[in-house]
């Protein structure tokens, strides 16, 4: 199976089911237009999956686990062993992505991409793993190219495997100890930004740790010189592969007419490079929340999206995504299931 | 029954239970903070309940409807006789409110305290009417000062009959076309701020229209002289029947140690003579959205209170109050239900 396969098959936007949702939202029980952002999410989710009433109701986490080379370079809080630790965590459903899709009737996919521990057999969990971490990109390559389309690759394959169960929306999450540093790099160079404007105190090192993270990430950049305008030489060179396995179930997932909603720092890194691969996938992604990570503002805004919530989370796993599903559910539900003004006997305006 | 016994039983956040809250989010498998305002939500949630591991499994979204005598001043978009088509559309669950409170798992508890036509009778629908709707404020009191209290009782001691049935949070809503006027002269009286910062476009006048509201609402506070240190003085004068309804209902919820998610305009309205007539309630309130309505930010201010949403909403009834308790019952589903790190068996942070 080649990636070539997904790029090629992102359909624009059904401007047709749009207009339908959107008329259908002007003849609804309310004043036009004080639904707010729910309206356009509605229109939106109508256009990425050509319905003029889509139903959110195969709701589906995808959580990418992997670990990173350039831990030891000491640019996280947290030791390796964490990663392997909270998929153990995740497939008890301790951790806090397991609680909030609990709530919000989210299927949580866990799936080792390249943790760098050998993780025991476990009827929950998707064991593709790549390597047992990345290198240490201050030193070279974080991947081979190879790997980086394997990455992808991956993460497209669990999305069409996911479909057959059932799977109307998306909600991006990841687990990965040090994995906020190559999502700096990512998108330091295809924003363009300096890289202290983007770096951030991730799980929560302190300052001195902040100012090895700046140099790591430039240092990063300088060895391996990453073209902005080749993704996968992106994701090969800086990136991580649970960073590739949600490009590639990002890809798919467009490719297949689901929305797409995006978490933190991380997830976003993530849709950068799917876009790098695949422009109109944008229009298939949906924000879920500002990051506290430094710099993730600048990354909604290359993306040219606007997040739903600002919550002051900086958790990752997608538990702002899974957050922001309810929304988006709220949004069809409203679309399919208001009365309309003739349907409720309701008048209409009589002044303008 | 006296409003008295509710104002004096409003007791202060539990800062034990705070305290217990807030340790326990210490020891929570992520980093700390890394919640943000969830892990604050649950540390008030915890303070108003008095509980160290609150739940909100039974939550009530309450919309007291009225009419307000002012219409006939051609301040709002729509005919009176909206106000009461909307409730049949409560009824046959058809509005805004009862899609997301569908989802959500929310109780909705409609009541007529003053709707201008008489309603049939309903299973699902409380009728405690005070009056056909208030008087035109502009030439006088918008109702008695007894009817002001009488519409704070009411809306007590539904709350109090409630709780019987199980109510661990509740979400204000209203309904009544008109009511974004009244919601205006209590909020430029209360936060002293000149009328034409307050004053918005409602459910969708125009220029001309906007005009003409500002006029309305200097009027009612030049005929009326309402006394901003007096609530019941300001709810007769220039209030709604709903608005001291909801502002009882608030009363009482904090007086049981329930907490409450404001709406938009109409229920921050409501919320400022509830705190006029009882400061310590402010503590028991959780501010759901910014409105879209102009002035609703200075009402947030005014009353020391941060939105969770900014979804550009302008709808009322509860439905963005009915959004924000999801958000509640997520922080404290993740307070109660995340695996602390010796349960998970997850290592601590190693650098600092």
């Amino acid at each position: 199976m080649s990636i070539e396969r997904y790029l090629s098959n992102i359909a624009p936007l059904d401007r047709e089911a749009m207009q339908a949702a959107r008329a259908r939202q002007e003849i609804l029980t309310k004043p036009q237009g004080s639904l707010g952002r729910l309206e356009e999410l509605s229109i939106q989710v109508a256009g990425i999956t050509s319905q003029h009433a889509p139903k959110m109701k195969h709701k589906v986490a995808l959580v990418m686990v992997g670990d990173h080379g350039v831990v030891e370079e000491g640019i996280s809080a947290y030791p390796q062993a964490v990663t392997a630790q909270m998929v153990s965590n995740f497939l008890q459903g301790g951790a806090a992505i397991n609680v909030l899709a609990r709530q919000i009737g989210v299927r949580v996919v866990v799936v080792d991409i390249g943790v760098a521990t050998e993780l025991d057999p476990d009827p929950n969990l998707i064991i593709k793993k790549i390597a047992r971490g990345t290198n240490n990109f201050t030193k070279g390559m974080a991947m081979t190219r190879a790997q980086a389309l394997q990455s992808l690759i991956i993460g497209a394959e669990i999305i069409e495997s996911e479909i057959e169960k059932g799977l109307d929306i998306l909600a991006t999450g990841e687990m990965g100890i040090g994995n906020t540093t190559p999502s700096s790099a990512i998108a330091a160079l295809l924003t363009g930004q300096p890289v202290e404007k983007i770096v951030g105190f991730g799980t929560g090192i302190n300052q001195e740790g902040l100012q090895r993270k700046i140099e790591v990430v430039q240092r990063a950049l300088e060895v391996n010189r990453p073209n902005p305008g080749d993704g996968i030489d992106v994701l090969a060179k800086i990136g991580g592969f649970e960073i590739g396995g949600l490009a590639g179930a990002i890809l798919a997932a467009g490719a297949n007419r689901r929305p797409v909603v995006i978490d933190g720092f991380i997830s976003t890194a993530a849709a950068m490079i799917a876009v790098s691969l695949a422009p109109q996938v944008r229009d298939y992604l949906i924000a879920a929340h500002t990051s506290q990570e430094q710099g993730h503002h600048l990354m909604m805004s290359w993306l040219g999206v606007k997040p739903l919530l600002d919550l002051q989370m900086r958790l990752g796993e997608g538990t702002g995504a899974v957050l922001a599903i309810s929304l988006v559910e709220a949004a069809c539900n409203l679309l399919n299931e208001m009365a309309t003004f003739s349907e409720a006997g309701v008048s209409g305006k009589e002044l303008s």
